[in-house]
């Protein structure tokens, strides 16, 4: 008789962001005319550039000419998008990373969570803690995460690395040699980025144990100092031990489009095997390509009109993200992130734990965030807001939360 | 150190289509000013719909206004499609499926090759012979196939039921009593359709042995004799045993648009367990939804204009797919398919294998077709025509193919 993959069995409560739904979903049914303030999932709010809208326009057009209309996308991506971000990614920063290595996809969530099926089943993870759930579930349900220990509520064969006050919420090198380690930087959720030392120095740590570093680095377009790395592949060896994840949802506001990609060096190899070539056959099998007039709405995203609008976009909720923390730093509140990327990581007052504290924002005030908890064991005390409102609800949130 | 999902290494080959392509493109290379009829891949030659593009730019022109901008669409899709495919492809047909059964997504071929996973690592799997290679090579992935015999051809844990002329090319029971058993129909190679009678007995037969059938409907749009099942769930208990794979690409052109979408009932339960809610929670922490533009694109594929400009285009593909079997019966070859299905599956002449064929058509009359022993060893012998081409090719192609 067919059997279920036991492994789902193990993963702990429904996922963070469905949890929250469901409070404010039941919220709002009780309180119909309540009006919520939402920085809670990391969901953007201001509508696509004009540049990429009229990019999407032409596409569908396209699709309507039997001239122009393209079917079946190359698995890998089409090459005026893979050129268009080699060159304005990697390029213009002197990186030397080449169009095939590039791998389109329909999101840094997909294939942050995909990306462990290529490597075996006994490789020892390491995650961040607190860390975006994706990384842990995806591993849990393949099989890698060993049991779950409800006290500690940690995972027996996960290698969790503490991201607290201390060490700046950047990592130190664990105790137990791990295979594959995920990087986050800029951080989810802590907002919290990483200079090129620190990296340098996790490249090297990688190359040293044989370990693949995953790399994720969807906020880095919310970089505002310029010393810090954009890419992994800014540091030196990485090609020998780093896949990179990138996402236009955050930079380009494309939550709603869904676009993506992956960078794999052709020098990464494990035993001799090029990890480029598993994960080409992983997404020629698997997957059909993101669709043209998205991939068309990417590329206008470098289109130097495109550029200029993604930029105003991104200053606006960085301005958030500096009013936030300001305002929450001047009422009293501890507060870390919000110089480098759109989050803001702020310590509950008074000991409250970080449900407690959503609670509270959410029946009291009307706010929606995230609970520091729901990331980790070390993120509990904590809570997650996002820059991703509009400014007004940015003030209105802080004005909200002073009359707590 | 870190190492690589083995089972990957017991892949055979790089993907079929992925070897036709490389042919392909090496013949056209050497041969420049050739015109090739490419009637291989499975993909769609007329432009989408004016009810569709028109559905698009209105979405597109959404997502640019800050009222109606949408961000993360819901993990298993948009209720205004879910209640549009519930509506026209079950209600209408007099079958109890639920809207929230309903799981949207960027098409089938994902879909077929991911849901393998949320069952056990043991369970046996059986596939046809000749067979979509996405349905094994996913399991090969997942470490479920066993070895691979080179002289037969066929990996030593999966059970393989052929589909010949003796049979019709619809598979008795296996001698083996597999857990997973993956049916498509009307089918792709072999363009072969199921009867309602045929059908309910491997219902009745799952629900016998507990096995789980994934029954790849992707192409029912195409089904002309009344009496056919379009969906599995046609046939009494189904929704015991039974998951769905439809694809818009094929029934409305989508191979560039990408969204499909499974259907999985809630009283399908293994164990006590619901697969619905491992699917959802699968979807939930692996995906972020279908485009909203291409959502509404599949919601206008239900609108009366639509359907009407839809059930056209269908009408031109069966026109050809006629055109080419009647002629190639005339013309002396043993054929299959085209009268419920846009493929035709030909037995080579004069005993050619099925990739001697292919180099035969490509090379001597430039017509790019599928061997028939890409899909598996009782595939040898055979080859796929596809109907997608335009009417004026498929003329063409007869005319080449008749000067052999």
């Amino acid at each position: 008789m067919a059997a279920i993959n036991e492994n789902y069995l193990n993963l702990q409560g429904s996922y963070l962001f469905q949890t929250v739904a469901r409070k404010v979903r039941e919220f709002e049914a009780t309180n119909p005319e309540s009006k919520l303030i939402k920085l809670g999932i990391g969901d953007v709010t201001q509508p696509i550039a004009p540049a990429v809208l009229e990019a999407m326009h032409k596409a569908v057009d396209e699709m309507g000419d039997a001239g122009t209309f393209r079917g079946y996308a190359p698995d890998l991506g089409y090459d005026f998008l893979r050129t268009a971000i080699v060159e304005n990614e990697y390029k213009k920063r002197g990186i030397d990373i080449e169009a095939d290595e590039i791998f389109v996809s329909d999101g840094a969530k997909s294939d942050c969570s995909n990306i462990q099926e290529i490597f075996a089943q006994n490789d020892l993870v390491a995650v961040c803690d607190p860390v975006y759930p994706v990384y842990v579930d995806s591993n849990v349900m393949a099989g890698r995460s060993g049991a779950f220990d409800p006290e500690k509520k940690l995972y027996s064969k996960l290698i969790y690395m503490p991201c607290t006050e201390a060490n700046g919420f950047v990592p130190d090198f664990p105790e137990t040699k791990p295979d594959l380690i995920y990087l986050c930087f800029p951080n989810n959720p802590t907002g919290v980025a990483i200079t090129k030392d620190r990296l340098q120095a996790w490249v090297d740590y990688a190359l040293k144990v044989g370990a693949v570093i995953l790399y994720d680095a969807a906020y880095e377009a919310y970089i505002s100092d310029d010393a810090l790395p954009h890419s992994i592949y800014e540091c030196s060896g990485a090609e020998y031990c780093a896949i990179e994840f990138r996402s236009f949802s955050k930079k380009a506001g494309f939550t709603g489009l869904r676009l993506g990609f992956t960078v794999i060096s052709k020098k990464l190899k494990l035993h001799d095997k090029s990890v480029h070539a598993l994960w080409a056959r992983r997404h020629g099998t698997k997957y059909n390509g993101a669709p043209y007039i998205i991939q068309r709405a990417g590329e206008a995203v470098y289109s130097e009109e495109g550029a200029q609008q993604i930029q105003a976009q991104i200053a606006t909720y960085m301005n958030n993200a500096r009013y936030l923390k300001t305002s929450l730093h001047d009422a009293g509140y501890t507060v870390y992130g919000g110089e480098n990327a759109p989050y803001i990581w702020l310590k509950t007052p008074d000991g409250l734990s970080s449900w407690d504290f959503f609670d509270l924002l959410l029946n009291k005030v009307g706010i929606v965030g995230t609970p520091g908890s729901g990331f980790g064991p070390n993120g509990e005390g904590f809570f997650r807001l996002t820059a991703f409102g509009t400014y007004e609800n940015s003030v209105e949130a802080i004005r909200r939360i002073k009359t707590l």
